[in-house]
């Protein structure tokens, strides 16, 4: 059956995102050494890098396709991908901000959903079909459907860097009780998958 | 080589105590639920307990010995292990308070330093001879091992529960490099073994 997924990758200190996020270190200050091992092991790490890319649909903040601040959009903004994003399926993007669908190119295109994240969930399992929905990021969006109880599972990439200060994953997020399924990794990576337990 | 090590159990969100840590709760709320992979699956993770076990002496915080807040010894304090501690083996307590040593059955002495992580891991080598040294806890000793470059290896053991407060292993510790050379796992925690990089 289909499920929710969701891959993160974090430092050891729990963080998803380094200090002072900004358009030019969108991953905030070191936040880009935690993702060595997708850049410089991509063979050692293949099963893992394919899977955060198999789903038939992905939801994201609407930070993680704009950049952070809040404000209505720049019409001219198309991502930080390039005009060939490598999801290849359709992307819900939540915001307060209405925006007509952005079709890239090689099968993305970026939906706009005003209604919060069941509304953004239901179009998703819609688009995916058979395919798992993947929540694709940030941390805050990852919280909100971590405390709703909408992931099944949670993929986490496990950097042994320090970070200090940033963003935290985990932080507020009560009633979620999870199992590791399995657990692998490279000097660079400890990916653990847990199946979150109902 | 004997080396220095350091087995520390950790919650997923990084916290190796829950709050309120007292004298009925010395693991803080919820703290104990991060232990249930000692208890409940001796089996399964034979030899990470053993690991834990196999150091030729031991350093701990004051804290870990005599339970939370300041001040001069009770006296009658005999550690939270009962007669027969399961370090059978020199402890070296940090402390700021003179004590004589507390010999107990099996092997275990307890021994109370008052000049410092440097001095007392002096004497706990010397006390090991070629077997390793185990930075036994709590978390701010730990933390101090490791900001001093002490550390040769650091095993967590994750626990799949959200404590959500209470103290945090690693923050504030900087100019920290890991590698991980081992990770292995059940239902109920993640061992990940870091060697620490000079």
């Amino acid at each position: 059956m289909s499920q929710v997924t969701c891959d993160l990758t974090i430092s050891i200190d729990g963080f998803a995102a380094g200090p002072n996020q900004s358009l030019t270190e969108p991953l905030g200050e070191g936040g880009e050494l935690m993702h060595r091992w997708q850049f410089e092991e991509p063979e050692s790490n293949a099963a893992e890098r394919e899977g955060i890319l198999a789903a038939g649909a992905y939801i994201m903040g609407r930070n993680m396709f704009a950049g952070p601040g809040p404000g209505a959009w720049a019409e001219e903004w198309r991502g930080w991908w390039g005009e060939e994003p490598p999801y290849h399926a359709p992307v819900f993007v939540l915001t307060h901000h209405r925006r007509e669908p952005l079709e890239m190119q090689g099968g993305t295109t970026f939906n706009f959903v005003t209604d919060g994240i069941e509304s953004a969930l239901a179009q998703a399992r819609e688009a995916a079909g058979s395919k798992d929905v993947a929540v694709a990021g940030g941390a805050q969006t990852v919280r909100q459907f971590l405390s709703a109880g909408l992931i099944d599972e949670l993929r986490l990439h496990i950097a042994p860097i320090l970070l200090g200060a940033g963003e935290r994953l985990l932080d507020g997020v009560a009633n979620l009780t999870l199992e590791p399924t399995e657990v692998s990794g490279t000097s660079l990576v400890t990916h653990v998958r847990y199946r979150v337990i109902r």
